[in-house]
């Protein structure tokens, strides 16, 4: 069996992810762009890592696009995608354990003023803050995919009060573990108001980029922290950095950013109420991602459903 | 009923505790050290919080000495302790939910590497770091008390691979959660071979004075963390700093110290892989430990049994 691996990847990165797509599929042909081409009527499954634009076009019997990624965002901007091939995100419960470990820690920091005390740290400052309980703070998860379920599910177990909001109402919202979740524009007002602490989970689409802006700021109650694992696109950044400047949010944890690696003279770096992360809050494990890669690939060839799929035109 | 309170607190924090014992305990009269002296034959409880040593002195009547901190290391250093009178530690629900969160916030971001990234932030660098799954790190909680159970059992909940260790056997050690539990001086080269990250809970004793030296530090795992929420006196300082110095540990959570606060030109407050606290991992929550207090109370009143007694000849 062929099949194209494209996307961007570094020299040992494509060797670890070779390795284990390897193990997993042991019958399969891993082929880069040109190479495929060249066999092209026989490449049915392309397993794609933001592949630059067009790495898809000139292989007519495409039937599955399989992204080692959770976010396809970057994917569906491709207006040489073929139509009509399904597309699958990557889901695997090691990366979706990630995430949840990453917003549980900042969930932690942000609650017991970490953050604050390790600029104390810098400022030799031995200055003990009140201490809550965590089931006083309330936490708005936004986005409850698997990763924002997994976060919130996670955060919920240690105490927290914790609410869940998506734009669309998820079918199965009455089996969450007793995790209270909203759904649509109208929803958001009330949860903001009462919110400690925001965790954004959320698919990048049209409908939720530049969501993270001055009007929702200011609809948080001050004091409030932000955590944005998500795209940096959800953010105005403009707008974040005026509500740190005048006190409005505390602290805000940040992994993504519209720009990646982050340009050195941005202001994020340095701003005392920024704790900025190199876009690692859930890295993919190759060993998982693979096995869920596999997964899929056999459904296929067996005639079975596949897991995953995209929607075009919801954009996740 | 008149009850000697007698502490180390400042105007605003007597203020606090007055009102939630006052409401754990409407029937009782709290009195300074001069007001009891006044009455002492009708003083049958003494409720401290590291009293100045001679503050129980002159009360005939004493049958319980209810500490309000989970720590009886200082009042028993006190000679004039009146002998054969019952003492009785903390053992508050939410401290050892607070004193939980704080060593999972530390387990995570020791093995995420968090602590790490927030150096790299402050040197302008984007470093993304290998990541690896919690079910392969190694996490050993020394002490098995409430705090330690309950920190050890939180740790576990999240997937990381956690061991116990008490100086003496638990009596229940079949019965904690999957936690292995292990215990005395033979078993704990083996557990340190194979640590990652280390979770100091133990009481402060003679035995357990100083433990955490360059012998305890070089039996770890090169990269190993230290994570100190005891007693600064469990550490050798210079200890830690040269195996912090030479990188043999990677880094140091530490909430307690010889002195506290932490002297100001303490190598400490300025080392890249330290990161301090001002002991505040587990603040005794005021309205929780007030209804221990008033449990306790109640039961020398009624004649029943006192809980959490405090052994003097073990320490704790």
């Amino acid at each position: 069996m062929n099949i194209l691996l494209s996307g961007e990847f570094e020299a040992a990165e494509l060797h670890v992810w070779l390795q284990s797509l390897g193990a997993a599929l042991p019958d399969a042909h891993w082929l880069g762009r040109d190479q495929a081409l060249a066999v092209a009527d026989t490449v049915e499954v392309a397993v794609v890592a933001n592949p630059p634009p067009g790495s898809l076009l000139g292989l007519p019997k495409l039937r599955l696009i399989q992204s080692l990624w959770a976010g396809v965002d970057r994917l569906l901007l491709d207006p040489t995608l073929p139509p009509g091939v399904p597309i699958a995100r990557m889901v695997d419960p090691a990366m979706n354990a990630s995430m949840a470990e990453t917003a549980l820690w900042a969930t932690l920091a942000l609650h017991r003023g970490y953050f604050d005390y390790a600029l104390s740290q810098r400022q030799g400052l031995w200055q003990p803050r009140p201490q809550r309980r965590a089931d006083s703070v309330n936490v708005l998860v936004l986005g409850l995919g698997q990763m924002g379920l997994s976060a919130a599910r996670r955060i919920a177990q240690q105490g927290y009060r914790v609410s869940g909001w998506s734009l669309r109402p998820r079918p199965d919202t009455l089996d969450l573990d007793g995790l209270v979740c909203h759904a649509g524009a109208s929803a958001l007002p009330e949860l903001q108001a009462k919110s400690d602490i925001v965790i954004n989970l959320l698919p990048l689409t049209a409908a939720t980029q530049r969501m993270l802006d001055s009007r929702f700021f200011a609809a948080l109650p001050r004091g409030a922290g932000l955590v944005n694992l998500a795209r940096g696109a959800h953010v105005v950044d403009a707008d974040l950095l005026a509500a740190l400047d005048r006190g409005h949010l505390a602290h805000a944890v940040l992994d993504v950013f519209h720009t990646e690696p982050l340009p050195s003279d941005h202001r994020y770096w340095s701003h005392p109420n920024v704790t900025l992360l190199p876009h690692v809050a859930a890295q993919t494990d190759p060993s998982s991602a693979s096995q869920v890669v596999a997964a899929n690939v056999r459904a296929l060839l067996e005639g079975r459903s596949l897991a995953h799929l995209v929607q075009r035109e919801r954009g996740y």
